[in-house]
């Protein structure tokens, strides 16, 4: 996009998106790749087979070397009530309710019953859940994060990601958006100032350095 | 922007970007316009003088109504320290060092010293802070959101107010950025999500209506 | 008892506890009356029939005024991962597992399903839920916490509140715990420093100036 | 004390009070030692010479072994505003007044420039601060608390410690309190429930441990 471009080079000359890069504990977050979303005829949904795809590649490495993983689903019993002026924006998030086949993580990603689903009712994977609490108590200082929308929760999370003390990490193609031009707007703000969007390859390579830890 | 325009149809189809709207107890919360970000010459700097203006007119308005006006500032005693991976991330960000005048709220806007600083090290100017503590014992419903950057501070600000249970204004002229598409792009997004970006007019016409009040 | 007289006296020289009062929106939070908690054969119960009883006048009030009721269970999937060092610390909170009885609310308080239950993880009903966010939406300025018990999650939800702008009123006999020395240590300094802890009587005269409500 | 022994007994039978442990890397916190607090003249003050001592003790081996020390102080610019219903509860809290002595760390800690001071306006050293995020960015795993009051900001903290998934242990005669009774009825419910409490020689033990690290 031509527009990026003199953000790029004023970026550059400033010296924002300078690499984070990883720590000794990553763990892959999977943020909301549940039916509601990767259904393209859902009021929220998009074709996300890519991302899917992309993503089922991270998380069979994670798994072969018992790295953990874990997946956020929104989902509400009273969407109005609990999804505040969120939901009175994008009344779209009213399908997702609690119980629902909308909530449940798209089967093509293999979830495992130990890994967990943290059900959220915001865009932040972070907020009103107990993610910060289970990185910190399994030492995870380094979060992968795949999943949708890349101009939503991807976005929100990496921010409060880099604002908790973690490193974040973007597989570029792992991460997808219902619509292009938030998507790409949006790798380019998460790259410049919160985490480091890498090419899947390279955070393929990486995660491959990490032998099977153990839960203490 | 020719790119924004199939995201926006595709948002108006899926019934994005409805109106939030004002709630009984607005204040105005201005987001880092320190001197260290209005100095076209600092290295987190631009040019926001049309930013200062616009922001100046919604808090003339506010302290005849008496209405509650707060700013942050970023600022740090050791910025590699307490900023962590964000300051890794935009290295320029160490030029805010606590007690200088670059974390000072430039001149223009006139603080008066019963508005509060709030000193804040990452991006939302609710992280860290005791922003939700005051707006709610203020039993503020409503923020008003000004300042810079658009594509930073701004947009996870009003991100985390919906989140909180707030409803978001955000005056269109009233917030910029160092980058014209990364302002455009965020303003997008914020406005299809978390906040209503409203005309400058439409929001003092709004601010108008409210008579004063005291604090209890 | 008399080793807290001398605090007594202290705190009244200094002028501690003194009354925080009624806002203008109350809300019943009733934190962690679950089978778990009220069956005295549980590893974690206690009887705490009377505490039940006292709720129940409570709750009765403020559903015949419309007032929001919500509740609280602590539940886990997979108790040693999301619970931590709380769990390690206690172990018989194992028992609490997500979808069991012992998570759901104990039948003598007659929930509604407009009720919400929010399960949390460890002691603070804020702590990882959508509390915060849920009362700021509703504008609810004043939290009258009954429940279990009241050395922790009482205690945790007090102070919580009052960090985060609420007032909090504690009714004397609908708070409990399975055992007497901390139960009244710990009145003595919620009393003191976070809530107003109340005679049942007044709470109830209190809650009956309410006309009803609607939520907006 | 008589009351607490069948406390004591019921709690051994249920399991509670499990011992939590040493982790990786420890960081010391020292909580409000500032001269407002240890000031017996000082509305909020007692005299916690012995408990200054202590602290000096974990301080001086932590040092020794650069181990991260951090300290919180409470402050306000305007007490009635920034601190609520806590500040309406105890109005004597009012002294805390930034840039006074009375907010400056006891000068018998001989706090070094290099370790931060956490300004709170609570009481709990998470609330409204960065202290997670830099514990987090640290990779600090096990908090040692220190200061005072046992029945206020300790007791908060070490419960705030271990719902954000850190280790915490309270070196018994390093915390200290204006009243006895309290002072040890939240001894005793930190131990239960939420922290290690334990003998002074036996951290100073485990500290020694610990060779010297270098900040990443």
């Amino acid at each position: 996009m031509q527009d990026f471009d003199s953000a790029r080079r004023l970026y550059a000359e400033r010296g924002f998106a300078r690499r984070v890069g990883w720590g000794d504990r990553p763990a892959i977050l999977v943020i909301d790749l549940t039916n509601g979303f990767t259904d393209p005829d859902s009021p929220v949904g998009g074709d996300l087979t890519d991302v899917i795809k992309e993503t089922r590649r991270v998380l069979d490495l994670a798994r072969s070397t018992s790295l953990p993983v874990m997946f956020t689903s929104i989902a509400y019993d009273d969407p109005d009530l609990e999804g505040g002026y969120w939901v009175k924006k994008i009344p779209a998030l009213r399908v997702l309710k609690m119980g629902t086949d909308a909530v449940q993580i798209d089967p093509r990603l293999g979830r495992r019953v130990s890994e967990p689903v943290l059900f959220k009712r915001f865009t932040s994977a972070f907020f009103g859940t107990n993610l910060q609490s289970l990185l910190q108590s399994l030492r995870i200082d380094t979060l992968v994060v795949c999943g949708t929308s890349t101009s939503g929760c991807i976005r929100s999370t990496a921010c409060d990601a880099v604002q908790m003390g973690f490193r974040c990490i973007v597989p570029e193609t792992a991460v997808g958006d219902r619509a292009e031009a938030p998507h790409l707007a949006n790798l380019f703000d998460i790259n410049a100032k919160y985490a480091d969007v890498a090419p899947i390859a390279e955070v393929l390579e990486e995660l491959a350095r990490f032998t099977p830890k153990k839960r203490a």
